[in-house]
């Protein structure tokens, strides 16, 4: 597409940063049976520059999953400078989708393969009644879970395993390396939070909820070591619910947004 | 009321703390136009009980103006323990609204003139561009604001004054004593809480308008002195949007919510 913008003579590809509520999408591609995000951001640019484009996405999330720092990045014979592809688009997104900063990127930029690493944040309420202000922002769990068995647990899956037993089915290589898996307690809710250079599919949602499981008292922590040297495929569980998934931060050699842009609220 | 329930033998007053999310309601309060949380509430306990109650409210919050720890209470002959409410009300009460914790109160309990201490807090979101998850959740203020300016103009309100210029018009004494009006800076959002005894209608949101416009440096901090001073009815301005408001906590003597509830999350 680069080389097709390029040849008309003034091919850019442009990066945005998205924050979304994925309560009312599909997903963040495109989906025949309702909207998704990726339709969404093509029609504002379509609105904004007349141009059809095709987005590229660098993480999936499913229907009801969050964003606060997704990337996508499209080709464009438009002259806006980014500043005003970010007012212009979010002129024309939902209220519930917002480009929170553009940039120049390259013409080869590629915002899945290109990722050099991926922040994930899970959000459980541990309040004993259900909430109103976060129904679909947080996974409810009404009994106390405990956060410091969560951790331990979570310290095991740290570093490079085969995570086949916490991936849904996928039929590549099952070998990631988990960088970080930190849980936090703060006024009533558990956080996990999980830093990697990439992760399989439903990943972060197949490990959450057998951490919760663990914070329960229902599962031992040694069971997520046996998964993790079993490696069967998909044989870890349950996985933790869409609506507490959140995208957070996509890290680039090369490209940065703005300073304060796509982290920290959630 | 109680007097009544009484008559028939084994009346009671149940009180409730409740957490809303303001957006598809009319207010707190019953109205012919809409749906309030009142009329959620009165409805819920008809569907848990059987019985036709009239809820009285701690305080009155307008359209789109959230809660985490509003205190609602109502008489009931039945025999359903204050844990039952608890779980029958939140299974008849829409996903937006919950009932935090309930208990029985002194007969003659009245959850607005008996209140001590009331606790609301406003959320301004600071960044640059739109939300997308906060758009109804927080006023988006985009130009930056100078907190530490806001913090010195709050500090000249606290203490006894005639509030006058801060309320909507108002047939009462404005004279009020706001304790505390802290100004807080946390991920690009700006926080101000404000606590009081009591409340004019409309003061907090009609504080918050001038202290933003003191944020972006258009109105100097002297002014909301002077406004106190003049105390010209509904004379400082403008109010703030209702959106980013919080009612968050009311203390009473002698009746105490569960802890963790009804506060620290907005």
């Amino acid at each position: 597409m680069s080389g097709e913008a390029d040849a008309r003579g003034a091919g850019r590809r442009i990066a945005v940063l998205l924050e979304y509520d994925g309560t009312a999408y599909r997903g963040s591609q495109y989906q025949e049976n309702g909207p998704s995000i990726q339709s969404e951001l093509e029609s504002a640019v379509n609105r904004l520059t007349g141009e059809k484009v095709r987005a590229a996405f660098a993480g999936r999330t499913d229907a009801g999953v969050h964003a606060l720092g997704q990337v996508a990045a499209f080709d464009t014979t438009s002259k806006l400078l980014p500043a005003e592809f970010v007012s212009g688009l979010n002129h024309f997104l939902p209220r519930d989708v917002a480009v929170r900063d553009a940039r120049e990127a390259a013409a080869e930029f590629d915002p899945r393969r290109d990722a050099r690493s991926r922040v994930y944040r899970y959000r459980i309420d541990n309040r004993p009644v259900r909430p109103a202000l976060d129904r679909d922002r947080a996974w409810h769990v009404a009994r106390p879970l405990d956060a410091a068995a969560m951790q331990r647990a979570a310290r095991l899956l740290e570093g490079a395993h085969d995570f086949a037993a916490f991936s849904a089915p996928y039929e590549g290589r099952t070998a990631r390396t988990l960088e970080r898996c930190d849980v936090a307690v703060r006024c009533g809710r558990v956080t996990v939070e999980m830093e990697a250079p990439a992760f399989l599919p439903h990943q972060v949602r197949r490990t959450v909820g057998p951490l919760v499981e663990v914070g329960l008292g229902r599962l031992p922590e040694e069971a997520l070591s046996a998964w993790l040297r079993e490696a069967r495929p998909s044989s870890a569980g349950p996985a933790a619910p869409a609506c507490g998934l959140y995208l957070v931060r996509i890290a680039y050699d090369g490209l940065a947004f703005g300073p304060g842009q796509g982290d920290g609220q959630s």
